[in-house]
């Protein structure tokens, strides 16, 4: 793992100039064009058959060409952003692309956030372990005989989400699933209700949560599915996400929702100094009793956000001028090099 | 019920210096956030777990803790609203947690817009002959013999919305209720079509009904459930409002939309002087014959409109600056003060 | 077909002073609103009934009544709009109440774009092949034996959409189809997936795409049936748009999405000299394997636009300031004017 050492010395070779970078995908387009909000130079890392959109919309001032995008781990990459002081914006085909270990192993240039929840996120186990233990409610995993009501099964494996059943009795499951019994799976209450994916930022400037927006995701085919009339009889659902549809909470519903966030950005800091920091999202779905089950944390900017790079219906309550999560990281940034407190922001 | 003397009186005895109060919930944060906009001075009445939320958005400069809402209605608070020129919002929450008697009974602080409306809005009857004495559309309530195509029957009580059937035949109709024909029920003519709830805003300064914008309410567990293969056979639909989604109307149902309000205002001053102030909401199902029916009408601003902090389409058109339902209503309140009619907007 | 000496001859005669006006119906608003932004005077042509609500929205300095939209087809309406130094803008509605033809025919008064568009957009098989020579994907069409998978057998014919029925197996569709055989059909690969209505400008004058958002189209009475258990048993769907939902993209799809909007240009520019000018909407479905389905083309501005009075997320990026369709159309047309090129966008 690189050490702290090294990326706070490299951090500290910029002498207090940053140019915010990015690689090109996911909510790029809104994290350049927040960094320049505040004053940033910018720098985009791209594939050739990408950078034609980023001009498009004119966000970079700097474009770096890569052939894929696992060569920002190469040597020539990394001294080219540090020599441009650069701190790149991870999201989360930047995760994707590169891979965890790989970002904790190798990559030297400075990047918003604490590396170290990558570890937390990216296990199944340590992240369940990580909400449940922030009093986050999560569903239930049973076991065959415990089945007591609708339940998810889920294999395993390469089938991107296609690859499960529903039953609601322990007759049922047994039924299904003949002939596949020793194939690894996990047998999950079936929770319904309303999604939601809740909007964090975490600034440890200030410590302080900010609740900066929600969306529901619009996947492929389910979302397209539901308007065929028995459909089941022709198509089964699959849940590609493709875009995302804007969304607000009953606002009797917003205390909760930030105690959640408080509870896992307190527990971050017990568990992976000095926790998280910057945005986050809780994916969510709230029951008819109004309450929330939390599948998954995403320890970063989610796409979801860009719909609302002129602002939220919560972040214009809160700051009375155009603040998207991509311009929050500038301004979090920003705020760190007045103060000189910028290394406590990036880990 | 409170004289109207005795609510003109204290209004009066605040000499135009007015601070805009509401009850922590609903569209609170919208409610303050916009009083500010108009350079209002804003007190929040909140319960002691749900004003960190509140004092994050930073919306409020007077605070006054509660033990539950109801004590809004003690002299204590009373009086101390009372002694900072308190106008109140009324919202959904506040009138469902004070309750419609207590407050036409026991709340002497001035409320925006006219009390009365509680009465016809808050007894289905009532509200039903508003409605289609105004010429809107509602859904046929039938009898058995009556049944000529699908229709849903309500039981009355307690389930929240879950205890219904669809039917679409007397046969049928006769089959799925045997054993409950005693128990209070309702048949009526199944509308089916997209949901637009109607936000409205009527302003007795100037008589003139404005159109602000829709939302769809996203609901749980049924806003949920349609994504899963034969969901009919796994749970039982329910309708929690959870939150709001926002939707514009094709442009050429607009003049029925401004119609259908301006109807409602217009029946509303004959059935109980002065008629309606501020914002109200439609809740409407259009069919696929573009024919708008109307459930219901809420007599005051609606969450749904809390998708709109920084202004709609609709408004954007209207005003070329950032107007939420929250901000109309201080502004309706700034222009009475500045004409010496803010009489006319508090009944 | 007028040619296109007379209109240039009229334009001409305007020298450089524009009103731009429209009909009273589908973005008519939006469009209005847009042009006064960019400070040029509006005219609105609109019936007796409609009138009322485009007064309310203070969108035009000059009203035209007429009886029927197609009036203005008339000598005398024609002459009043050219006095006026009227340029029109050209939306879903305006082509639906005058007539493809008749514009071409007909109308003397300058239009906005290419009318030559209608001609390939007005013909089913003229459209299916301007998109797919530009390369992009339609849902394919099939023999019954060639059925491999689910089909949607349409009948043509005036039943609004509501005339089809699913199969998946040559032996399902003779079975659905029998007595119905010899009425004109056509067997389609169903496509499944999400539908996105893919919003662009492109500008002759910097010969640049622009891609300004997406929408979700609101349809009655499919979008409400879906929440209704067994829905099938009771009611049959319909596809009736009453409103349009926002929805932004993953950001990953967008180069794709810009080539296909290049490609649509590039071809026109081939097929209808001098090509597809201003606004225009793919119809899409979004399958998950990322794969974009055309439906439709779209070639002017589409209602889903006015989602975005104020900005989308699109714009947000691109221009820092408020930018609707309207807004960009009338920005098109002032630059065309200070450049003495506003003849290249009437055609």
């Amino acid at each position: 793992m690189i050490s702290q050492e090294r990326i706070k010395e490299i951090l500290e070779s910029y002498g207090g100039e940053i140019t915010i970078g990015t690689i090109a995908s996911h909510s790029a387009l809104q994290i350049l064009h927040g960094a320049r909000q505040e004053g940033f130079d910018t720098l985009l890392i791209t594939t050739k058959d990408r950078e034609k959109l980023y001009r498009n919309f004119n966000v970079a001032n700097f474009t770096l060409f890569v052939e894929n995008f696992k060569d920002i781990l190469s040597s020539e990459v990394q001294d080219e952003l540090i020599e441009r002081n650069c701190v790149l914006i991870p999201h989360g085909s930047f995760v994707e692309y590169i891979g965890p270990k790989n970002i904790l192993d190798k990559l030297e240039v400075p990047c918003f956030g604490n590396r170290l929840v990558l570890e937390w996120e990216s296990d199944r186990r340590k992240e369940r372990e990580w909400l449940t233990s922030s009093g986050l409610k999560m569903p239930r995993e049973v076991k065959p005989d415990e089945i007591d009501g609708p339940v998810i099964v889920k294999f395993f494996g390469a089938k991107g989400g296609r690859d499960f059943f529903l039953a609601s009795s322990e007759e049922e499951y047994w039924d299904k699933i003949r002939g596949r019994e020793k194939e690894p799976h996990v047998i999950q209450e079936y929770v319904v209700g309303t999604r939601f994916y809740l909007h964090y930022f975490y600034s440890p400037l200030n410590d302080e949560i900010e609740f900066t927006g929600s969306d529901i995701r619009y996947e492929s085919n389910v979302d397209g599915l539901t308007r065929i009339p028995d459909w089941e009889k022709y198509f089964s659902p699959t849940y590609v996400v493709t875009g995302n549809i804007p969304v607000i909470l009953r606002e009797s519903l917003l205390p909760e929702v930030f105690e959640m966030g408080e509870r896992v950005v307190k527990k971050s800091k017990e568990l992976f100094y000095p926790g998280m920091i910057g945005p986050f999202c809780l994916e969510t779905v709230c029951t008819d009793g109004l309450e929330f089950y939390v599948f998954e944390i995403s320890a970063r900017i989610v796409a979801g956000t860009s719909l609302y790079v002129w602002g939220s219906p919560y972040t214009w309550v809160k700051y009375n001028e155009p603040m998207s999560t991509g311009r929050r990281i500038a301004l979090e940034i920003k705020r760190g090099l007045e103060t000189n407190r910028e290394s406590e922001l990036i880990w």
